[in-house]
Formats: structure tokens, C-alpha cells, sequence
């Protein structure tokens, strides 16, 4: 017998992207969301508040980058979902971080985090009270660090933190369970 | 210097999302979707191909639950998203898995996983080769075995994989890394 827990938004694991942007005065912005979601080949889903100093920057600029946060800077990561760009407008510089702008769109890539998706604007809906941002990928942009010798992403370099909603939480990645496309097949020829 | 790696969905971690629906003849149907995300305290979107028939399914009925793959039952997820129910009518009996209609949505639960969702409809978008399906989340089911002692889901308890598209594997959940809300506390007051 199940036990009802009511209406929450229980998807595990969740990530933990940083959307950063420009500001109007060509200041960085990063904040911290785990209401992100891939939709197709390039394309991905941000769910946003449309008061988000990030929602206005995406609007006005049609572009941004998605960071994936690792363990290393967590810290950083945090804090950018607690601080908001409305209030505080040195938030990025106070992170220590640094950013450079992207060569692709018109948005900047945080430079100590080792992976991040370069997007731009497909489409905005509006839905009440839901805010939502398709983005293009246009490219994805990795440090040397985080490849295997096949040059692709190796998840246990990346270090990417899970984020449990339930529990208030991050987690790091355990160890590897089985192969997609793979561990089912037995049951193919059943 | 960063690498371009292409245009790639790449987000980490990527759930493992079992989506659950009624065919027409009242038999039950599974797909397994990493493209999924959490929109709203109370919306999930799925992004899907419209030749599925758990998509026919969902416009059908307007309802669907979401469960969260765990890596007990990992082979029978991946075999969800290895076998097509377009040309294996009697997908869901070679999991060996069984299900239970819903008390408030008309779509089944899968029984042996410990966490599921039950969604109506919200709205499905059609964007040219792009299918979004936003569900409402009127319910969370879970098993007494997955919760703390507030009567909360453990995320550790509930052991759901992680699906990592570069590797095309799953992996589980590891240490916890850090408190949400909390690891970035310093730098408000830096």
C-alpha cells in the first residue's frame, strides 16, 4: 500500500544548472535552477519566475549558457541560488568567479566550472503563472579535464552535483549501475 | 581553453523517468524518458516523439504517472526503453512488473517501484518535430520503505539511477556533498 505524499515535485535526480546571462550594463549574471529540463537533440527547457533579473536578461539579450555544477564549486553554486541579482548587484563578483564572453551567443561562460551549453532563445511561453524558456543548444563547450580518450564527457571527471528536492540536498555521483540499451535486453528474448 | 564538443543534449544528472499510460484496449503501457523535467510545485513536462503510443495514449486519456527508476528494478526500466510498443503488444508482461489503475488519474501505477506520480494533462504543445506534454501532478504515491521519519522521501532510501547520455550508463547516487541553501551562506556575508 502506497502512502500519499500530496503535490510535490518529486523528480529524482534533478540537476543543478546555472543559467548566466548580461545584465543591461554588461555585468554577469548566474542563477542557480534545477527546473531545467532537455527536450529534444539541442534543444533545452528552463522553468523560471519571470521576475528573475535572468528572465528579463534572456529576453532582452535572446540568449544564454547553461553550467553544470560539479562538487568542486558547489560552494559558488549555492550561493547563487540563494542571492538575487535583484538585490545584490555585485553577486557574480562576490562568487569570485570569472566569465568570458561566449564566441556564439550573446551570453557569458563561467570559466572555473568545466562544462556549459551555449544557448540561444527558440521560444518563450507564457502560461499564467509558468515562465518558460526554450532554448537552442548551439554548442557545448568542455574543459580537456573532464573527456575520456574518446573525447566525449566522462560524468565521473564532470563531478556533476545531484540535487534531492525532498531533502534539501546535494549529492556526488556513486558508482555505475549498468549500460543503457543494454541491461534490458534479456528481456527482449524472454 | 574549452573544447566544442558540438551541439549535444548534455545536462548531468538526467533521470530515468517511467512514464505509464493506458492503451486502448486497457492494457498497460511503459516508456522510459530521460527528456523529462520538473516545470512547477505541481508540473511535469515530458518531451516525447508523437509517433509513440504512450503520446496517443496521453492525448487519449489525458492522464499518465511518472515513476522513478531505482536499481532494483533497472533492468526492466531499460528494457522499457529498448522495446516499442508499436511492435511488441505485450511489452509491459515481459517486464514481469504489475500495475494498479490510479484512484485519481486514469492512467496505472506501476506497483514494484517506490515512487510514482499521477498527472492529468495540463497542455500539449505541438512545435514543429517537437511534442511537449506538461502534466499536472495531483498526487505523489511513494512506499513507507522510501520514506524518513518525517514521513519524507530519503533519497539514498529510494536509490533511483541516473541515466548519463555521454556514457550512455546509469549510475547511482552517492555521498552526500553539501546542504541546499546552506554551502553558499559565507559568501552573503563575504
Amino acid at each position: 500500500m502506497k502512502k500519499s505524499l500530496g503535490v510535490k515535485p518529486y523528480l529524482f535526480p534533478m540537476p543543478v544548472a546555472l543559467i548566466a546571462t548580461y545584465n543591461e550594463d554588461g555585468s554577469v549574471n548566474v542563477m542557480n535552477a534545477a527546473w531545467v529540463g532537455i527536450c529534444s537533440e539541442n534543444k533545452i527547457a528552463l522553468n523560471l519566475d519571470e521576475e528573475h533579473a535572468t528572465s528579463r536578461n534572456i529576453k532582452k539579450r535572446g540568449a544564454f549558457t547553461i553550467t553544470v555544477s560539479n562538487t568542486e564549486h558547489m560552494k559558488q553554486a549555492d550561493f547563487f541560488g540563494i542571492a538575487t541579482a535583484n538585490k545584490m548587484k555585485d553577486k557574480f563578483e562576490r562568487s569570485g568567479l570569472k566569465a568570458e564572453k561566449s564566441e556564439l551567443v550573446d551570453a557569458p561562460i563561467i570559466k572555473e566550472y568545466p562544462l556549459s551549453l551555449e544557448c540561444k532563445v527558440h521560444k518563450i511561453i507564457n502560461d499564467g503563472n509558468d515562465f518558460t524558456v526554450i532554448g537552442e543548444i548551439v554548442d557545448v563547450k568542455a574543459d580537456e579535464s573532464i573527456l575520456n580518450e574518446k573525447g566525449d564527457v566522462d560524468i565521473k571527471k564532470l563531478d556533476p552535483i545531484v540535487f534531492d528536492q525532498a531533502g534539501r540536498s546535494y549529492y556526488k555521483i556513486g558508482e555505475k549501475a549498468g549500460r543503457a540499451w543494454h541491461e534490458g535486453v534479456p528481456l527482449m528474448n524472454a
